[in-house]
């Protein structure tokens, strides 16, 4: 058995501690392996190094280098240091596990297999990059399987994911932690490869996880120095060491990271121990170790080729005609995983136990936590009657109607990317998340039991972490993003990983039209709503008023497995109590205004919807044609309404239907026959005088549509199929 | 007159050196103010914080503590220290000067104002926030404006833009210099605000501005410490000054940056005779000083209400109740920039006539990079008959089409997010843009004129860093990029900056839809080309074979204003030659094989095109159903077609519209009645079994098609109207 080396700092000697707690590295330890166990050690490397280079060969293809390079680490973890069960990989308080370099896949597949975790057989482990649609090996890590943390692949997203899981930790503990009942107190490890290192959203992450103090997650970074163009000096020559430290990380270095697996353990045990500071281990390997290639960006993704595989196997001893070798001393060596899981998972139970007796009341909402439960938010939210009637902007109804959510439910956690002037999500009393021993110069403290989150100006880091913490256990935190509309652009690869994840969040889009006015069309959105329509499991709404508005939240929180993104306005809108419902922003759209025998339907959409109705009054008064409104707030919600529903509503067997919205057209063409809408970029001018710039207006509405009536009379409704009009194309701006 | 004392580092003592050519700090020194001329400068500081006030007290709103902050900075830069013109802010040579803080920009347009840029009048400075729709001082500074070099606004994209503008002259000056001929020298100096070194895509950027040691790059970073939320140590605690150094960057300080013109003026001389790196000036500035606010958040953005207005005015001994007050010694400061840019400009222009003389033949290749002409790509483009006929991926036609143009066009930079293996993008004897002294691990070196850049894993920095390249001047360098499409969503808030600019840039997008195959859901685009369809002044084709993607390359070649997204695929294509037409894509769509009496169009687009015809001939045999086949590249394109061309080429009104995709259909309704399409994530799957599991497959489409068309044939083709048919909605995945 490995013999633990106490290190602690107040005594000199190295001497042994007990080992109390299953296997695993004691605090202030370094691990000395006998020469038996070095040479099970490296028979295992040699193993596994084989197994991932015949998976890959098995269809020519897969990313084979890194995963092989990265297999001392991988036994430091799964055989000394993180705490995990692999017969329940859900067990509350795992260590939490991310592959941020996804397209090594193998690596953490293989070590799931080898630790015992039931669903990944050898078959499975053969079926990545296989036909089977059912393989539970896909390309990369993904979080619908066992012991998958999160999804991973888009470069960067995982680390920020991990900053995420650390900080739900670290929140849960501070929240329900009480002296001798550390209910909450996992690691995070993430593994980042040479590219995470390059990717903004990780960089952003790297900083707000300095900046927290985030002790209880290690970044294991496996600099191999190769990434798939050649050698990473082609392109980062940067001292990442010396940044991390800069950044508040302690950095810790191993120099033989392909075999020292008694040095890796002995660096992540001291990320364990650490209590100040998150951990960056800089783990030198040599990509593709043992193939012709490697250390070349050519034993990055690619198989090796049947030829250099039998000399991988050859030269590790192995026979060159068997595959997928693993004997009986390779499970042999992991074979306590599944006991000491079990038995990590019967200490917290009985803790919970005891927890429950001396915190009744604690223990109470903590099981409510871990079980995902919201609470009554029903009761929380404002009933019509409480809402503003005088004009209000949509980004205040918003702060109206989630400032008591915030306020009441501990599980929602809300933050912005600097714009708390803006948005409106403070609440009275809320307190920030903060490491409690910063003390800013604004004087704004808080603490990790805090639920309000400055983001700093890290849109991409804000949407990315945020999947984190909502990963940590399916409901336990509900993260609220904010900031401008516009700005969740810069975050759209995280939402995007969001709503693929299936992961509950409610991202709150203020500025969200040419009504933001000055400053300008660098933060005028036009084309972004066409990318969150489009996109799968994500709502897009954008109400008109305060009541859209609570039917916004309402939709959001029964959405419990995905995002959504509530679209609000800077400019004071005007309230319609007597139309707007928020039962019809759950059906996605409805019948705002109706008429008897209208010829036209107008679909208004958020704060255009004062314009859908300005241009009804005068298409009634001017023009003498009658039309009706219907509010659209959700195209996604709306779609999903039974045919006859959505019949109902359009009416597009009777009347011609347009949109007005300030957005392109785009995806209105299934529900409109013509669009009055922007098709250009927008212009700095206050709100008002940027609609009217573009056209926008109800008196120019109305005539274009007495034009778009007067030819309908002519030609028949039918004759608008195949041509969607664009009522507003004049060319207002230089574009 | 300002004593210039030279510091050179082989002379202990200081002594003064001549003043060659115009008013600037000569190498080597250090700014010393006369006691006279410190009054002057302490006056106009004076004058111009509160110009800035009253600006924004005009219309009670904009940004004017930043501004006010850094008016010592912009003092040093426009008087001592930037080589400009402003009788011709176009100059060629010039330094660019970027405000990645743009929200400030009122700091930018009073020192244009000063300096004597015809344009920038103090009525056109009043019309800051106006409703003038013709003024040149939006909300942020826009490229179309005299004297500003590109436009920013959303944090993290001027440093990036620098970078690009820095590297473009390292670039020419490499290619153009010759000794005695400086031709191209100019600095790029770029503010920046706190934000800016929270984006990612800023972080980004200055790894590789350090990676490439561009010495002429000088970033100065206003520390206020404040952005919207409060003190910036709510969010960032980072050692700033050790981190820029890790990355390899020159680092200066100025600790009274409110004040000290000398101390910055002497930094930013430093920056400018640096040789080795970019250098990155930390000045300590004080938000809003003057004001009530100051050094508080509420400095940065709201008008300061008339009563502090008029106390900041009254502490600076001016008179409260004048407003705009800019008196004749200020002007008389700035006097000598006009005169002294126009000498710079004869002196430039005197050596070029020499270097005609010289060097008749570069001078004369020059001339014309300098007009921005590039040159005869039309002989270049490979003919239809010289592409392959046999299966071949369109990633690969793009390589076809695009190296020869790179090869011979020195206009075009290509470069690649870490995906050269992927994207084909290298040309033979291509040179890799790089500093000369490095030498890269894997052998693979450049020197800065080189033409293909590894960007690293950097996708939004090379959007944003290309932008800053495309602006140098007009056409001078067409950048070309390169990633998988779905990392062009990282890209996206980049890309979208180069439309707004109307920046001629061509990106190129591969591994385009589901045919991806095993890399999955993370890398397999489903609603990213929405938002490029629906975004202004962009070109989104996806051509389906190798003759169409020689006619998206001549569409983007043409479009001198707008960038273009080349969308290609991973697998290979079967190519139509008897059907494809490069005259068809610069329509955006057209008739690819038509049928007489055809009931049903389907549109066929990029890598699905082989599912259209594979449709139509099951179609034909099993159902007897004819059809036609449209090829629709480019929506954009099409759109911008006479109606006939459209009706012509769609036949709505004879026949059913199908489009095939395997992306949303969102945008499609336009021009289909019905849309095979995805609307769920992908599923990591070979390219061909994640077609097949998603029911992506010519039996099946022709099925669903059929049925359709019993619809049609019992109620007609007007009854296709409002109602838009999905025809893939079976739920195949999870999702």
């Amino acid at each position: 058995m490995a013999t633990l080396t106490t290190n602690a700092p107040e005594c000199s000697d190295s001497k042994l501690k007990s080992v109390s707690n299953g296997p695993y590295l004691q605090p202030d330890s370094v691990l000395k392996l006998s020469p038996n166990e070095q040479r099970t050690v490296d028979h295992i490397l040699r193993t596994f190094r084989c197994l991932i280079a015949d998976l890959c060969e098995q269809f020519n293809g897969g990313h084979p280098g890194s995963a092989m390079g990265m297999a001392a680490i991988g036994i430091a973890l799964w055989k000394y240091i993180m705490k995990y069960s692999p017969s329940n990989p859900s067990y509350f308080n795992r260590d939490r596990f991310v592959l941020s370099n996804g397209h090594t896949c193998l690596f953490q597949y293989a070590f799931l297999h080898l630790t015992g975790y039931e669903t990944m057989t050898m078959d499975q482990l053969k079926s990545y990059h296989s036909t089977r649609a059912d393989s539970i090996c896909p390309g990369h890590p993904e979080i619908e399987h066992e012991g998958i943390e999160v999804t991973t692949g888009p470069l960067g997203q995982g680390i920020a994911n991990a900053v995420g899981l650390a900080m739900a930790s670290k929140h849960l503990g501070a929240t329900y932690n009480r002296p001798g009942f550390e209910v909450v107190n996992n690691m995070t490890w993430c593994m980042i490869g040479d590219a995470c290192l390059q990717e903004g959203v990780a960089l952003e992450a790297i900083q707000l996880a300095g900046h927290w103090k985030l002790d209880n997650l290690c970044v294991i970074y496996d600099n191999n120095q190769i990434t798939c163009d050649g050698s990473v000096d082609l392109c980062n020559t940067e001292d990442i060491n010396a940044k991390m430290t800069a950044c508040g990380w302690q950095v810790l270095d191993v120099t033989d990271g392909c075999y020292d697996v008694e040095g890796i353990a002995t660096a992540l045990s001291k990320a364990r121990d650490n209590t100040n500071k998150p951990t960056f281990i800089n783990v030198r390997t040599v990509i593709g170790i043992g193939s012709k290639v490697q250390g070349d960006a050519k034993a990055h993704g690619a198989a090796f080729g049947p030829e250099d595989v039998a000399n991988i196997k050859k030269n590790c001893g192995m026979d060159p005609n068997d595959h997928y070798q693993v004997d009986e001393e390779v499970y042999e060596f992991f074979r306590e995983a599944l006991p000491g899981g079990r038995d990590l998972e019967q200490e917290y139970e009985s803790m919970l136990k005891r927890y429950s007796t001396v915190y009744p009341e604690l223990s109470q909402e903590f099981a409510s936590r871990m079980k995902g439960e919201l609470g009554d938010w029903k009761s929380l939210i404002p009933h019509k009657q409480d809402l503003p009637t005088t004009p209000t902007a949509s980004r205040k109804s918003a702060g109206l109607v989630c400032n008591p959510l915030a306020a009441g439910l501990p599980s929602l956690m809300v933050g912005t990317a600097d714009l708390s002037p803006s948005v409106n999500m403070i609440w009275k009393r809320k307190v920030d998340l903060q490491n409690p021993n910063l003390k800013t110069t604004c004087g704004i403290n808080g603490d990790y039991t805090g639920r309000y989150i400055h983001w700093g100006v890290r849109e991409h880091a804000m949407a990315s972490i945020s999947n984190g913490i909502a990963a940590f256990n399916k409901g336990t935190i509900l993260p609220i993003t904010s900031s401008f509309f516009m700005f969740y652009l810069y975050a759209a690869p995280g939402v995007r990983m969001g709503a693929l994840q299936r992961l509950q969040q409610i991202h709150i889009a203020t500025h969200d039209s040419i009504g933001t006015g000055e400053d300008g069309p660098t933060h005028q959105p036009i084309a972004l709503a066409a990318l969150y329509r489009a996109m799968p499991n994500i709502l897009y709404i954008r109400p008109c008023d305060s009541e859209e508005t609570a039917g916004a939240f309402i939709a959001a929180l029964k959405a419990t497995s995905s995002p959504t993104i509530i679209s609000l306005s800077r400019q004071t809108l005007q309230q319609y109590p007597d139309s707007s419902s928020r039962e019809g922003v759950l059906r996605g759209g409805y019948c705002f205004i109706d008429e008897e025998d209208a010829e036209v339907t107008l679909v208004g959409v958020g704060s255009e919807m004062c314009f859908a109705v300005g241009a009804r009054k005068v298409l009634k008064e001017k023009h003498n044609i009658k039309s009706r409104i219907v509010s659209m707030p959700c195209q996604r919600l709306f779609e999903n309404q039974p045919l006859e529903y959505k019949r109902d509503v359009l009416r597009y067997r009777t009347t011609t239907r347009v949109v007005i919205e300030a957005y392109a057209a785009n995806g209105w063409e299934r529900y409109a026959d013509a669009g009055y809408s922007m098709h250009t970029f927008g212009h700095s001018l206050p709100g008002k005088s940027a609609y009217e710039y573009f056209g926008i207006n109800e008196e120019a509405i109305a005539k274009k549509i007495s034009h778009l009536i007067d030819t309908v009379r002519e030609e028949g409704l039918d004759s608008l199929r195949g041509e969607f009009r664009d009522l507003n194309l004049g060319d207002h701006s230089a574009e």
